[in-house]
């Protein structure tokens, strides 16, 4: 039985997808990326959105600021960004050095321009049900959910985790596909009493196997959103030895929404591109 | 035993509190509603917000447009209210005529004069857990349930319905009390499932006597968001009669939550003015 999702395939048909639309534009759509430090995991992360630009052919902008740089030269450097034509997507690396204000400088970003849809308008507008940015991992999820044919009206689902990177705007997008949707979190009591009655549980709480086959119903898609390094290698939120057994529908990790975060973004910088040459 | 919330009172003590905090400015508040044609219901809805501001000391202004304005004219009015430095709220009165879009026209009012709350950015605000200015019926349900000192962290909430000015927003809230909330909607299915295992049970479906004494676990407390006429009578959303019997707390329509949307809105007003003044 194949019952797991190939994200990483699915990240490569869009990407081709993409490559093909930018083909025919004269000039590039282009990505600026702004970094603060140097994160070595961010490092990583950067380069992978460098690589998926080089491959669709987006113009990619590294911004780089050291440390100890002030708040108000980057929030500059943003309004700068906005103001550029040829700047059509800017995302600030997350996560920043300490004595930086994410949450307030993410929301200079021009909300048409804000490729992580992490600004409280494009939040706002996803619960309005209404087009704005998505944030990449939460599209991501939803295009892999697309892609399998899972038809989501009347669906139990129960999300675990509630960040504002996954878990806030998933509830947002899934309710206006008019699934039944549970938030739970760290407070949550009798967690397992929600996960087990989920036809499709989604977890993203970045703790190495933290769900297990009896917390999940027979047949139930599982979406793992964790990322968990031990010793090297990569663990996800759920036991996928244990639980593939029982799901109809299961991400690995890697492999799993990983691939479809970079993917996302993608689609969310040549979307942008588009809308604004209109 | 009294288990009824008594809306009114609470109500009342909240409009006898900004009273006393209004009375030492020197310039007043002032909520500016702009209505567009001469629906019977708006009429009076716009008159209880004119007497709760007259007796707190807010200034009201009443800017009423005809059916056959256009929209243009709205939009330059509330431009023109954004910038006027002796207007700190406004408000647009709903439902409009058809050919208005009001999701357009509300997300012209400046953020911090949004006192209905319902622009895509103070939304957005409640998501991210942030200071914004929240809409007005699920900022009133959230100070009863302060007022009667119920502890939501942890605690299984349900809510039906899932409006843009009840539903959804009373989700972010719940959320960032600590609340497990499940959102259901008129594609759920099994509704009673989620009704029946809430610790509390919100209802905004705008449906007489919608929830039955079955539906409804034994302690739960019970709020009722519906007003539904018949005959010259107000019903709401709940059996009250049967369910009373069965809740720990329970709102009663008219009297729970009702008059607490008014009281939201003059706590708005108040707070818009506060900030705007600093």
């Amino acid at each position: 039985m194949n019952n797991i999702i190939d994200g990483k395939k699915i990240r490569n048909e869009i990407i081709e997808d993409l490559k093909k639309q930018v083909k025919h534009y004269l000039i590039k759509p282009c990505l600026a990326v702004i970094q603060i430090g140097d994160d070595s995991a961010s490092n990583t992360y950067i380069k992978s959105k460098e690589k998926a630009c080089n491959e669709i052919g987006i113009y990619f902008k590294h911004i780089k600021f050291s440390e100890d740089a002030k708040e108000i030269e980057v929030i500059n450097k943003i309004l700068e960004l906005n103001h550029d034509d040829y700047v059509n997507g800017i995302l600030l690396q997350l996560p920043l050095p300490q004595k930086f204000s994410a949450d307030k400088i993410i929301n200079y970003i021009a909300r048409n321009k804000d490729v992580d849809g992490l600004t409280d308008i494009n939040l706002g507008k996803i619960f309005n049900n209404k087009n704005g940015m998505i944030s990449c991992t939460p599209l991501g999820i939803m295009k892999l959910l697309e892609r399998e044919n899972v038809d989501l009206a009347g669906k139990d689902v129960t999300i675990v985790g509630r960040s504002n990177l996954v878990g806030k705007p998933l509830l947002g997008l899934l309710l206006n596909k008019d699934a039944t949707v549970t938030i739970t979190h760290s407070k949550t009591k009798n967690l397992k009493v929600h996960t087990k009655r989920a036809d499709i549980l989604i977890v993203a709480v970045g703790k190495k196997h933290f769900i297990t086959k009896d917390m999940v119903k027979e047949n139930a898609i599982v979406i793992d959103v964790g990322i968990n390094k031990e010793d090297g290698k990569l663990y996800g939120d759920v036991d996928f030895d244990q639980v593939k057994e029982h799901a109809s529908l299961i991400t690995p990790v890697p492999g799993g929404v990983g691939p479809m975060t970079v993917a996302s973004l993608m689609l969310n910088v040549v979307s942008a591109y588009q809308k604004q040459q209109k």
